[in-house]
């Protein structure tokens, strides 16, 4: 859709009611046309149901509503073509829309907003419009798991240390590690989910805050709309703004997992790790310092995780404490909506596009497992499946640890009297569970990090997202 | 519960790998004892689980199963006697419990740990609780409905006047202005069944981070602790908080509502409305203007919707950019959770309660009715109904309004020639239009204010209420 | 300024050391000139600055000097002249100027980047361009606090209800009443000062992080650009973002104050108050109620408040756990601050002109201080200064208000024989007290309502914002 | 100060004007004496000079001063004892102290409240708490500051990687790293400074809202108090909160600050980096993982963060359009206030002792720097004094770099004529500008990384601290 030019073209006062137009200064502060024409086609999606129910309802003759479908199709292609010229003065995308199908189609035009209000009207718009966004991230959220998914099952016998407070803790699959953001967008799935559910539903017949004498028939409108629902309280349906905060509450979640991914990307592909590399092509240099390659797109991410969070407050701050039913306030929430929404989908999009470029390093990798007594763990349990309690296993290995960072080796490097000296119950076989593979195959049970769940799990995933297809 | 006392007891480091013991002030820092205690039943019920768990997978023998049992018995009595000392030096209610069950059955209690971390019982712990705090909130919100619904139906035949921008807009049914709030309650429940649904995962099994060595059955864990679903990823097990999250929100949304509402209390029962009169129980003086009762309550908890939403931006900004898996920042979930879900319970109890205490004052309701036009539109339908497309009916009502505002009169009181003069459609039976009654009653179709609407929406919501209960 | 086109010119890669250039998609994800281009006079500003320090300090020639002045004010010309083409490849505002001035001055243009970073360099032009806002803002909020000045004077005597709890507390003056809003906006007005002095220091020299090989001048740039301090730590320097997040929450403050404002001017203008009326050129009208006149801009700017504060966590969110020094999230600190500063200057300009269009309506302020026993206090005090302790004096005070209430009379309605039923020492000389007027005169010290103090705020406002100027 | 007890004594009604008592539940909800009894010793002191202040001005006799004196003697030495009972149906600390005074010293205590409201009063009291507590906060940034400087002092030429973007960027020295957080804890400690000046300011004589009638004289009760201004509105003294979310904004920035040296010491600690330990007694172990020792401080401030902030949010969405004066919402400025001021005093406390735990690893400092390419900056500041422009030798020294990387060798490890393949105006003494100490010397200006920098801020610092202290 092109950006359509906008004019000021008149300044009549509002209604016979005033005594005085509106000053070009507020005409410009209260105006919503240059952001709310984003909604364009689905408002004439919405008229069109409106007309068709009224001519149903018999309060809009068949030609009037031939005329309106007629004008409404030129008004559309006006649109696409980037050739209709929205005017300030008429404030929204609303009037905008009807005065233009009235220059078209006549009195046709001016009976169209029978048994409506702008009030009811944009509340439909908006749930129209994000119904479909909800449904476009919820298919980028799955692209993304299948990117996970793929690279899962390339690493799902990578060993990679477990951090727990950023310091080694049992060695992990890194497949196992990238399910567990699968998990995550998994929950983000279904509170999209959800969301689309209690979105879908129609405020249309609520007229201005009370519904309308006209005997509007709302299933029919809803069936030709698609609603699932209709909105059984006329206040509630003008004033709810509950389906923007609960999608921005449900987008930041999905951010605050991406700035997570993200700290962990950046971490991985700093030297100090060296675990990952990502692809030249999302990454750029420094206007000063030659040899530098920075991991941009994560940085990014992370920092769009506040804007959409500051957004969600806004949203919550815009709503708190405004009495029935619809305010002027309300005009702000399609901001912060419109954005949430495109700073999720372009990151959802170009992250997908990254996890297919990332560069695995398993030496680097099992090299950091080596380096932390990561198995630690691993002889605790030996030691307790020999019969000593847990707490006291954990103390004889705590010994052991702290003998072995004194001698600058790792557990494994210990000859086996030395360690007999922290337990006389450690045999010859325990070097079997000293190693990071053997770590890992021994946490073979459902969630556990073993090369097998990990398959398992991608398999499980892959059957899910082509499920849901 | 009894508030047990907490002690400082020991000061032995961490384990044979510390060199020193932690300082006094990091204890205090630190540790969660404080708040965490709260969670003792939680933690027992879900240990005693775990224990069996262990013995069907032969990890644990019945002796051992049985001392735990036993010991636990004893704790969770001495919990509820507020004898159990908690120590400062064991940190958290985990370790407290654990300590105490080892001081009485030796042995088993060291063996209890096997198999399991503190960062998967913490979680689970987290779960059950609020799992069973949403079903208290549940229930608590469909009885505030069920107070409304009192009201709604007393009142579906009393005329106030709807306002939008808080200017008179429409007459509506108070009891239709009430509905709206149990419109939004029932969406809040919706909310809360589904975050329930992703509260009620079992992380347990996930042990620190990988799952454990031992052959953990976490389908019977689940099974015994009533879980609907298991964590399937370990790392995301232990790190995930998304619970938390999502609650808060929903809860912020509840708040959000209440405050609504209790901004239109504190209108209402302000002298330049005097719609209503809250009960003299629910209101407090002034220590200096002897004339003084104010709605406390409403104010209150239009403020604490603040602290609520609060919490909603401290959890989101606890997690962003956290790196997996479990990180010491995690434990600064529990006091916004806390005290988010003691504040909604307590705002949730009183605000049902001073519902049933409100007295409704239709005449000065209806007097403000008749003071501000609000029949207008309906005058406009009319004219519509008679031919004139809308739009040109609305310019002729705007100029009849100037007029009747200029006589400072209603637009009922102006004689029909005057009416006449503003558009000749006008006829003798304009006059039953004008009236607020036969406006309410105009407007007869789903999510209407007629009062056969409000009484339809009220016999809806009791059977929905009831099916749920 | 015109706004200039974006274009896509070329693909080449960052530099020598990359393999592809960067993708499509990431390429628009993070490029920053699409908003970062407003800068565009603030860093020609800095460059031309910087150009001169290299000059003094003998690294550049007087012919490079003279040949990037001349550059520069061509390309000025071309940005005010909507001529020059941005380049989406080139990223941001500086490479693009940077890469522009090369094309025309050659090797002079190469040598510009000597000595500075882009992270030092956009430091510096946010900080020129913020500080000039602020200033502007300064100018404003005093340009609104002389329009509330005048109508407090105009109305020095008006009598009003004073509300706590929205409840009649006491009469105050309408005048005093605005005057508590000159109040909050002069503490605005010092956080801003303060806030601008912690803008106005100057990071340039810090290079990418760590200083310049190069013998820079600071205190020379600094002086050319009107700095008031030097950013003493290179680290800091350039990743320091608090004064962007300090004007935030100045701001937010600001907006804080105009949303409670919004709301009284709202009330006020309900007919249940109509206390005054608001222009019609700030209202506008219904698309379906011919009758409605609505104060939009108060109401718009009670929601842009949640935009502004929504952005204050965006930008706190955005800091939080940032390592040192400069990362790419720090990009996203524009948007937030760009459109903060467009909101707060377009809503102090509205308001500034809007409270010049109040009409007040002194009638309907007095009647409804006769309908809530506003001088109840006043008689309390009154039985206080004939001897009676205050705590007995309210108590008896109490009594009376409510037999008045149960009368349905006000306590000046009370015959003397009455009043003196609730306390012996009442006499005749008690209904002076009771009178709007003897109320808000008596309280007449500093602070307090009395119109004379009204006139002394006035005038020492008068001439402190006099002294400003 | 002993924690008093808190009952519940009678349930009399409000004053005669109440009908009922107020019920438990609202009791219980609107009570504030469970939290606010943390001011009553500045609600003594404010009292005290209240009461000669009346004196003074001829209102209160000196034997009600005396006794007024000699009850709150009494009362202070009871709550220092903790065998104060509270009780929960005087609501607040105010009414208990008074109540308490009146039981002591009958009517004197009762006419303790002429001429003042709890609204005044309570603005009063939070303010002489919140300056006190300012200044303490302010003497533990400064010995933050402090501990800082040691450090730094100690590794003024200790050669560390400079990050951006966590990608090796410069060498820097570690104690230039460290004053970047002096730089921000001086600046958090002017923004205190700046807050406490606007808290320090008396709302006393505003009494409810208007005023009094009494003849105060604020003038002397401020200067007993040692306030530094005294409000001019008396409806904004008693509603404005502005100085407890300036004062949680300023907070807020702290805790970012400590945020992101928290997030650099969990990174520093990391064994992927290894640059320093944080002593035994500043962390924890783990449950299951014997080898673990996990630096809980950092992680859990760098979580208290999101704490602090959610109070922000919580303060501004309490006082967004509430109209003038006081509503009760205001209550809840103060548990957010308390746990801000708590939870800043705590972590600048514990944060200073650990810096001085700190230990410091240079060798594995120095080998990341070796790493990285950290000085291919000075390679093309080398190029740029040899004569070519600074864009032709950033990319000259990218080709080095590319070819040093497939090499896998450090540029300083490229023999000279392959190094001359990339320039021919390279020479041997390129090999001084690619030794980290080269570089880290020749950044020797205002702000820059040079040792000699170093010392010379931890100078300027010391003087400076030294001067306010």
């Amino acid at each position: 859709m092109q950006r359509n030019p906008i004019m000021t073209t008149d300044n009549k006062t509002w209604s016979g009611r005033f005594n005085e137009p509106v000053s070009e200064l507020v005409k410009q502060y209260t105006a919503s046309i240059n952001f709310d024409q984003r909604l364009a086609r689905h408002d004439i999606q919405g008229s069109l149901a409106h007309a068709q129910m009224l001519h149903e309802a018999g309060v809009l003759s068949a030609q009037d509503l031939a005329d309106i479908r007629r004008g409404m199709a030129e008004i559309q292609a006006e649109i696409e073509a980037g050739s209709l010229q929205w005017s300030l003065d008429l404030e929204d995308v609303h009037m905008n829309i009807e005065r233009r199908l009235t220059d078209k189609i006549g009195d046709a035009g001016k009976r169209l907003h029978t048994g409506r209000s702008r009030n009811d009207q944009v509340a439909t718009d908006i749930r129209l419009w994000l119904r479909d966004e909800i449904s476009t991230i919820r298919r980028l959220i799955k692209d993304l798991q299948a990117a996970l998914l793929d690279l899962a099952e390339q690493n799902a016998a990578t060993v990679m240390p477990g951090f727990t407070h950023l310091q080694v803790a049992q060695p992990v699959s890194f497949g196992h590690h990238l399910l567990a953001y699968v998990e995550m967008f998994g929950r983000d799935d279904e509170r999209m989910a959800d969301c689309r559910r209690r979105t879908n539903r129609m405020p249309l017949g609520a007229a201005a805050l009370a519904g309308t004498t006209f005997p509007v028939r709302r299933e029919t409108t809803a069936a030709l709309l698609g609603f699932e629902q209709i909105c059984q309280n006329s206040l509630d349906a003008v004033s709810d703004r509950d389906f923007a905060i609960e999608f921005t509450a449900a987008a930041s979640l999905v951010m605050v997992h991406l700035s997570r991914l993200s700290e962990e990307l950046i971490l991985w592909m700093s030297p100090r790790f060296g675990f990952i590399d990502i692809a030249d092509r999302f990454c750029t240099g420094s206007s000063i310092m030659p040899q530098k390659k920075n991991p941009d797109v994560p940085e990014l991410v992370r920092g769009k995780s506040g804007r959409v969070i500051g957004h969600l407050t806004g949203l919550i701050m815009l709503m708190k404490s405004q009495p029935l039913a619809y305010n002027k306030d309300n005009q702000e929430d399609k901001e912060p909506l419109f954005d949430t929404v495109d700073t999720l989908i372009d990151t959802l999009r170009i992250y997908a596009d990254m996890m297919r470029g990332i560069t695995v390093k398993p030496e680097a990798m099992r090299a950091a497992v080596l380096q932390g007594f990561a198995t630690a763990t691993d002889l605790a349990d030996y030691l307790v499946k020999k019969g000593l309690p847990f707490r006291d296993s954990h103390e004889a290995v705590a010994q052991a640890v702290r003998h072995a960072e004194q001698a600058g080796c790792g557990l494994e490097d210990l000859p086996l009297t030395v360690l007999q000296g922290f337990s006389a119950l450690i045999e010859n076989d325990v070097y079997q569970v000293l190693t990071p593979e053997g770590s890992l195959n021994a946490r073979n049970h459902l969630g556990g990090t073993a090369p097998e769940q990990v398959k398992f799990q991608v398999a499980r995933w892959r059957k899910l997202l082509a499920a849901d297809a």
